[in-house]
C-alpha cells in the first residue's frame, strides 16, 4: 500500500526505510530538502491515492498540531491521519475532533524502539476506531517486530503491537511505558552506584554483565548498560545529567489525577530533575536551617580572593 | 567431578538435577529422608574424595552457620565449602575465617534463577580466592546458563557467571541484584495500576503483552507479568500482599552505610511493608491531625451493633 | 467598613464572627436560610455601599466560578471580589479577567486556620493589585492573628499576612503551604509509627508530649498530635484513612511543571492515596511476579466455603 | 546537688552553665585545659560525694565507650552514669551491662536544643530504671525548659522531659525526633524551592514569614527559616550541601528492621546524600542508558583544550 510520512528525522527516516523494505510505497515529506521525497504537504497528498494514510512523525505540541490542521485542509473523507509522535494523549481527542469534521479518521500510535527500531522493529501501541486502525494495519505490520518463533515469550502474536482502546489510548499506553522505563533505569542506576561504592566488588562491569542471563533482572536495558560499560567501564566520560521528556511527567500527573500511588516512578523523575541542578534550593534551605539551630557549618559559596 | 550438596529443597533439588545432567556425581543430604542420598553430614563427607567441594544450600542465618561449623569439624585442609544460600554478605567473612583455621577454603555464591533455573540455568555471582573458585568452577559451569549463540547480548561469555571479588562479593552482588528486582517489579506494578485505573485503556493485558518485543522495557519480568495476566487477567484471585526477603532490606541498609541515594529501591521496599499492614499507624496519625485542625471527618473504626 | 460574605459554613461562619468582633459590618449570604443575613446575592449587593468588598467563601470549582460570574453581573466598577476559598491558582486569572471587563477588582486570598481561626486568627496569603488589596486591608487586619508581642518570633508584623504577588499568588502560596503540611504530617506519622513499633518505648504519648518544648521539631501540628493522643492514646478509634484535598496534588503538579524535585511531599501525597485503597493493584502485580518466578506463596483472595 | 560533667564543648559548656544557674554544683572535665574545672577523671570522681551522678557529653562511639569504661573503674556501687551524647541506642545496653557489673547505674539521655538550649532549656528523653532516673532528676529539672504557663500547649508538665522506657529508650526517642526533623526540614525546603521557582511569587521571604502565625505549618523550624532568609533573602551565600549525623540513618535502619514504611523520612535522608555528590553515579548510568537506546545527547565531561 501507499503511506504518506511527514517528518523524516532520526525516527521517521528509519521508519520510512523499514516500511519500504516490507514492500510498501512511502512518500516522505520533511522540511529539510535533503531528506524529502516531495517538497510540500500538498505534493505528498497529491501523490497518494484515496483512501490515504498519512503518518505524522514530528515533534509533539505545536508542530504536530499545525501539521494535523494542515492535513485537515488537504485530505478528504475516508482518509486517515496517524500521529506517531510523542504527543500527550489529551491532544489526541482534539486532533480527532478536528479531522472528524471532514470525515477524516485519526489514529494515535505510541512508538517505541529508538535507534534500534530499523533493525529490530518498532513496538506499537495504537488508539482509534476499529475501522481506522484496520486501514493502517499493513503499515503497523511492517513496522512491528517480527514474531520470534524461537522465543519462549508468552505474548505470542500479541508482542509488539496492541490496539489499546479508542483515540488517545495509544499515546496513553506509550506514556505509561516511558514512566516504567524511568524507574527501571533508576533501579539499574542505583544498583550500579552501590556496587561501585564498595571495595568488595572488584569487577563492577563483570557483575552487571553476569546478570544478563539466568537472573530475574535480565532485560534489554540491562544489555544496553553492559554495552555502555564496555565502552566506558567507569562511566568516566559522561556526567550524571539526565534529561526528561514529557512522558515521565505526564505519567506522574495522571497518577495524581487518578489517585494512583506511584512512589518509584516519581522518585525516578525527581532524580532526573535533581541531576540537572547546579545547586539545590531545597538543600540550601536545609543547610541554612542546620546552621540556624545547631551552629553547623555550611559550605559558603566560594568567593574570589579580591587580592 | 564429585559434589556434596546439603539442602535439597525447591532450589537445591533442582540444582542437584542440573549438575547431574552435566555428568557430575552429586551426593545430596537433606534432613528429610525422602530427599536425601545419604543420611548424615558424616556420610556425605565420607562419600567424597579429597579435595572435596561441599555446597551448602540451606536457609540463611542459624541453619547455614550451624552447617558451616559442622563441616569445619568434618572436612580437611584443601576442601572447599560453597555457601549458595541467601546469606547476608557480612556472614561470609565469619564463615571463611572459621574454616580457614583448618585450611578449608570458602566461596560464597549468589544464585538467581528460581523455579526456572533447572531449565534455563542459574546465574551465579561468586566471591572468594582465585584458587578456591577454580576448584568449584566445573560445578559453576554446569549450573550456569549455556552461552546463547543466537543472542545479540553484549555480555558474551560473561553472561550468567562472575567472580565478583573476595569472600562476600558474591552475596553482595546478589543482594544488589535483588534490590534492583524490587524496583523493577514496583515499576511494572505502578504502570499496571495506572493502565487499569483509566477507562481509556480497554485491553490492559494486551498493552502489557505488546511491550514484550521492540520496546525499551522488555524483560524477563515483563514476560512473567504477561503470564500472570494470562492466568488471571484482572489479578482478581490474589491480594496485594507482598513479602520481602532480607536482600531488599540489606540493599537499602548498605546504601545508607555508603551514603548512596536510593529513592526508587527504598520506595519499593516500603511499598511492600505497606502492603502487609491491615491499618497504617502513620496514616492514623495523619487522619487524627486532619481531624484536630480541620474538623475533617475520620473513618471511625466500625463498631459492632450492640443490638 | 462593610463586607459582603458569601458562604457561611464552618469557615465562613467563623470568619463573619471574627470580622464583626473587630467592629465591621458583615452582610452574609448562604444557601441555607438558617445561616443567611440576606436571602439572595442581589439583596447582599443591595445592602452594601459602593465601593463594595464581597468575599466569596464557597467550594472551589463550579460553585466559586458561578458565584464570581453572578457577582460580575451585580457589582459595578470599583468594587472588589475576594476569593477566599480553596481555588486552584490557575482559576484566579480567569476570574480576574472576567471581572475586569466591568472594572471590578479581584483579590485571591489563601486562608489558613481551620476550626481554630476564630480564636487565633486566620493566616492570609493574598494576590492582586496593590489598589485592590488596599481596599480589603481592614478586613484582612480583622481576620489575621494579632501580633504576639511576647513572642520571640522573627517575623514581626509580617506574621499572618502577606501580599505575595499579583492575582493567583495568594492561592499559590496557600497551595505550597498545604503541600508542606502534608509532609510535616507524614513526618510525625512515620515517627509515631516507629515509636509504637518497638517495645523499648513504654510511653509513646509521653515521648511525643515531651517534644513540645525545647526540641527542634516543636510545632503547632505537634501540639495537635499530643491532643489527639490524649483523647485516644493508641489511636484505636480511628482508621488510617486519609483524604486529600486539591492543594497537595496541585503542589506536586507544579513541582513537575517547574522541574522542582519534591520527594518528601510527593511521598506524603502517595501515602494518602495508598491509605484509601482496600487492595493495591501495584502490589497485586508485585505479588503475582513473585509467584511467577519464585513459586512464592501469594495470599489468595479468601473464598467463602461453599459448604 | 553535685554533678560531674565530662565534655565541655558547645553543648556541654552551655549545659554546665544552665545547671549552675539552677543552683547546683558542677565539676567539669574536658581534655582542653582552658575548659576544665579539674584535670582528670580521677579528680572529677574525687571531687564528688557518693552517690555520684556523672554526665558524659562526648562524641558517640569510641570516645563515649572509653569514658564509660574509665568511669566503670573509678566509680562505685550506687553511683549513676548518664550518657547525654548522640550514642546509638544499641550502645546503651552495652554500657549499662558493663557498669552493672560493679553496681553502677546507667541512664541514657537524648538531648535536644542545640545552641538555643542555654536560653530556652534542653528537651530531654531518658531511658533507664526508675531508681537511676530518680537520682538524676534534679539535674534533668534544671536542664529542661520551664513550664510555659502562658502557653496553651496541651502537654503541660509533660513538655520537655520524658522517661521513655528502660535503658536505650532515651536515645531511641531522640533518634526518632531527629528523623522527623529531617523530613520537616525537607518539607520546608521543597516548599521554598517551589515558591522561588515561579515568577508569580514576588516576595518569597514574605510568604514564609507570613506562615509563622495562624497557619497549620507554624513551628520553631519555620521561625528559623525566617531568620535565615532575613540574613540572606535568596540564600545566595550558602550552598545546598547538607551533612547528616547518625540519627537520620539509624531511624531509617530501624524502620527497615521493624518493617515500618518510612517514605518521607528516607527521601529526606537520601536528598542529603545527593546534596553532597559532585556527580551521581546513578544518573551517569541513566544518562548512559538514554544515550544507548535513543542516541540522546549526554553531557560529556569537559576536557581541557590540549592546545
Amino acid at each position: 500500500m501507499q503511506l504518506g510520512l511527514i517528518g523524516l528525522g532520526k525516527m521517521g527516516g528509519n521508519m520510512r526505510e523499514r516500511v519500504r523494505r516490507a514492500g510498501h510505497e512511502v512518500v516522505g515529506y520533511d522540511r529539510s530538502p535533503e531528506l524529502q521525497d516531495v517538497d510540500s504537504l500538498e505534493a505528498l497528498v497529491g501523490a497518494l491515492q484515496a483512501p490515504r494514510v498519512v503518518w505524522v512523525m514530528v515533534p509533539a505540541g505545536d508542530p504536530t498540531r499545525e501539521t494535523v490542521e494542515a492535513l485537515g485542509d488537504l485530505l478528504e473523507a475516508g482518509d486517515v491521519v496517524v500521529d506517531g509522535g510523542n504527543s500527550k494523549f489529551t491532544d489526541d481527542q482534539v486532533h480527532a475532533d478536528l479531522l472528524a469534521q471532514k470525515g477524516i479518521g485519526y489514529v494515535d500510535a505510541g512508538v517505541s524502539g529508538g535507534v534500534w527500531g530499523l533493525q529490530n522493529g518498532y513496538a506499537l501501541m495504537v488508539g482509534g476506531s476499529k475501522e481506522d486502525v484496520a486501514k493502517v494495519q499493513p503499515i503497523f505490520d511492517a513496522l512491528k517486530p517480527p514474531l520470534d518463533k524461537e522465543s519462549d515469550s508468552p505474548a505470542g502474536e500479541g508482542a509488539g503491537f496492541v490496539h489499546a482502546g479508542p483515540v488517545g489510548a495509544g499515546h496513553f499506553a506509550k506514556m505509561v511505558h516511558n514512566g516504567i522505563e524511568y524507574a527501571m533505569m533508576q533501579a539499574y542506576g542505583e544498583g550500579y552506584e552501590l556496587l561501585a561504592a564498595v571495595d568488595l566488588i572488584e569487577d563492577v562491569p563483570g557483575v552487571i554483565a553476569s546478570w544478563t542471563q539466568g537472573t530475574v533482572i535480565r532485560s534489554w536495558l540491562l544489555d544496553l548498560l553492559v554495552r555502555a560499560l564496555q565502552e566506558d567501564p567507569g562511566l568516566d566520560d559522561i556526567t550524571g545529567w539526565a534529561a526528561d521528556s514529557g512522558e515521565g511527567r505526564w505519567t506522574v500527573e495522571q497518577a495524581i489525577e487518578h489517585a494512583v500511588p506511584m512512589p518509584a516512578i516519581s522518585a525516578s523523575l525527581f532524580a532526573r530533575f535533581s541531576s540537572r541542578q547546579d545547586d539545590s534550593p531545597t538543600m540550601k534551605a536545609v543547610a541554612a536551617l542546620r546552621n540556624q539551630f545547631g551552629g553547623h557549618a555550611v559550605k559558603a559559596r566560594e568567593v574570589e580572593d579580591p587580592a
